[in-house]
Parts: C-alpha cells; sequence; structure tokens
C-alpha cells in the first residue's frame, strides 16, 4: 500500500475544484495503491451542531460523525472515476492493486472495533491515520484546504508561517490548534508512519508526495523525534 | 406489533419538546408495542444540499439520506429513555415486547434489500411504512410538526384546513405538496396500513391514536377506498 489518501470535507465548498481532484486521484491510482478515506466536512458539522444542542454522549457523536464521513464518502465515490466504496480493508486493499481507487467508508470498522477514544478530539484525520496503520501504508496524505500545517491559523493572521517538517514530539506539544486533529500525534507515535497535510487544491502536490519528491505541504516525520 | 412511529427530524428544532416527546413513547412503551422509525431533518437537508451542489446519482443520494436517519435514530436512543438502537428488524420487534423502545436504524436492511425507489419521493414517511408492514405493525404514526395533511401548506396559508380523513386513492390524487413524501399512498396502497400523520408537539395526541380515540390528526385510512 503506497498510501491512505484522506479528502477533507472542506474540499466540498468548491465542487469543481474537488470533483477535478478526484479525477487526479483516479490518475494516481493508475501508479500507486491508494485507499481513499473521506473526511466529514458538513455531514459532520451538522452533528457538532446537534452535539451543541442536545447535549450528546461523546459515544453517540462520535458515531453520528462517521456516519457523515460515510455519507462523504459515498458522495466521493460518485464523483471519483474508477472508484469503488467498501466497507471492508481487505476489499480496499484489493482493489488498490487493480487501480481502481476504493473509498473506504469507516462506520462497520469502527463501530466494531472502536480502536480510537470517542471524542471529537478523533476525527477522520485519526481514523485515517488508523487506517493506514492497518493497511501498513508507506504514508498518509491529509488533504486539506489550506497548504499545511501553520504557527497561526492562517485564515486569520497574515503573519503565520507554513511548518515543512515537524516530528510527532514536537506535535504534541505544540499547544495552537492546527488544521488537524488533536488525537493524530498521539496516534502516530503508537504507529509510526509519515504523515503529510497537503493542499487539495494543488494535486500536483499529492503526485509529487506520492512520488518521494519535496513540495509545499507539511511533513509530520515518523520516528525523527 | 402495535404501532411504528416514524419520528419527524422537524421536531428537533425545538430540542425540548423533542426531548418531552421521546420521554412520553418511553411511557406509552409500556402500555404498546413501539418500534421508533427516525426521521431525517437536518441530517438529510445537508445531503439534499450536496445533492444540489454535486448532481449527485438517485443511488447515493438515497443512501447518503438513510444514512441521515441512522444519525437522527442514534440522536433519539440518546433522549429516549429505556431505549436501544438496533439495525435488525427482529430485535426491534422482540424489543417492544419487553417494553423498551426500540429504535430502528434502516440502513443495512434498506441497503441489502433496496426494497423502494431510489429517489427523493421516497424519504423515512415511506421507510416508517414498509418497516410497519414488515413487522405488520396495526398501525404506522408518522409523528411532525404540524397537525395533519391539510388543504395546502398552514405555514404558508391562512385557509388551509386539516384533511382529517383520506382514504390511500384520495391521497394518491391529491396534487398539492402534503407533508407527506410522494411515494407513501403508493406503497399504502400495497401494504393496507392505517397510518396516522400527528402532530408531535402533542404527544397526548399520540397516545390517543394508540388507544384507538378520535384525535386532531389525519388519517390515512387503509382499505377505504
Amino acid at each position: 500500500m503506497d498510501a491512505v489518501v484522506k479528502v477533507g470535507g472542506s474540499l466540498a465548498e468548491d465542487p469543481e475544484r474537488l470533483i477535478n481532484l478526484c479525477a487526479k486521484l483516479s490518475e494516481f491510482a493508475k501508479k500507486y495503491a491508494l485507499v481513499v478515506v473521506p473526511g466529514g466536512g458538513r455531514f459532520a458539522d451538522v452533528v457538532r451542531d446537534s452535539d451543541d444542542r442536545f447535549k450528546l454522549s461523546s459515544v453517540i457523536s462520535h458515531r453520528m460523525a462517521i456516519l457523515g464521513m460515510d455519507q462523504f464518502g459515498l458522495l466521493l465515490s460518485q464523483i471519483t472515476p474508477n472508484s469503488c466504496a467498501t466497507y471492508l480493508l481487505n476489499d480496499a486493499k484489493q482493489l488498490s492493486e487493480l487501480e481502481v481507487v476504493p473509498i473506504f467508508l469507516p462506520s462497520r470498522l469502527m463501530f466494531k472495533e472502536d480502536p480510537l477514544k470517542n471524542s471529537w478530539d478523533v476525527t477522520s484525520d485519526s481514523i485515517a491515520a488508523y487506517v493506514a496503520s492497518r493497511l501498513q501504508a508507506d504514508k498518509v496524505l491529509l488533504v486539506t484546504d489550506v497548504d499545511g500545517i501553520f504557527t497561526k491559523d492562517p485564515k486569520k493572521h497574515e503573519d503565520a508561517t507554513l511548518i515543512e517538517q515537524v516530528s510527532t514530539e514536537e506535535l504534541l506539544k505544540l499547544n495552537t490548534r492546527t488544521s488537524v486533529d488533536r488525537f493524530l500525534a498521539k496516534l502516530l507515535l503508537e504507529a509510526p508512519i509519515d504523515c503529510y497535510v497537503v493542499n487539495g487544491r494543488h494535486p500536483e502536490r499529492l503526485e509529487a508526495i506520492l512520488a518521494g519528491q519535496q513540495v509545499t505541504c507539511t511533513l509530520i516525520a515518523a520516528g525523527t523525534g
């Protein structure tokens, strides 16, 4: 398995660009064995909103949010040429070897095995890293709508600078809210795997990462603490 | 099985009232064998919105919307005392006989058997009626935030009047957009079962229907065409 690619739900805010990205993923799958894990986006936002209004338990809101990932995964399966949605890790692995883009719907695995803390600290970022560790993928790409992890929120602060590389230990110590979920660093400590946070508006950056080239992104480097 | 009770997603707009309704359902379950089917509400609305933006296929948007029902079902399972969420019809039936409120999550049944047209004409109303027919329930209650089916949209027209009783054949011929989905009448023709559209802001009305009493609602009467 070359890479697990999490397609962030925020990318759905620009349908044309997301459709373009998904077409590129289909091309990349001819050269690399990939598995796509969906983000949550608006499907998770509406769960957060219900959580606020109904004070849901972490178990219930976690499950509802994971169903939101399934929903976005079904959407991705429609707009990604030569793709196939599946609930099964083994199927995902086998499909990835056939130049198909498997879209992994996480609900059944996560409900059955429940391997991660049930909390909003665990979002699709951590779930993608977990899936990557289960599939023994070389890399996990967290594809989002910003260039990577910044020193500050780049949407609010002009002087925010991109962090090009960070160790999992350093990421754990970062106190700022970043573009990745809070649990990811802990998970990557236990399951060392190179993790790239990359902007999906520039699909060529994903291709460069898959090819092992340096490009604008943040690398959360495994085992370099 | 006394009744399948669909709790409409629109009722979630008023959390306090929905919590009150769910507490009442738990009381009613001590006297009547009930199965709750969740509506979609905001969880389906966000799918409709994605459908508009991405022009999804009817199969994909139908599945995504059914996952929205699962999401709302999980929410209902938290706020309904003595309830239990289940994917299995048999479990729902057995739980209903134990004074528990089974919350039926429809995705697995619907994805596996796919018995209904994949279309926005088929929403949780039709799915609840289908579940009721599978469970051989005496009644199906579609619990919503209006008093029943009106001659016109009561939120827009002051002179709208409540239709107290309508046959399935008459409902089929009604050209106006009603508070129930377009497929329901066809389904009730094939699976005759008394169907009540009732306002969940007045839980005592549900109780009256369960007791076989007349009350403010719309009865879609089976076999009286």
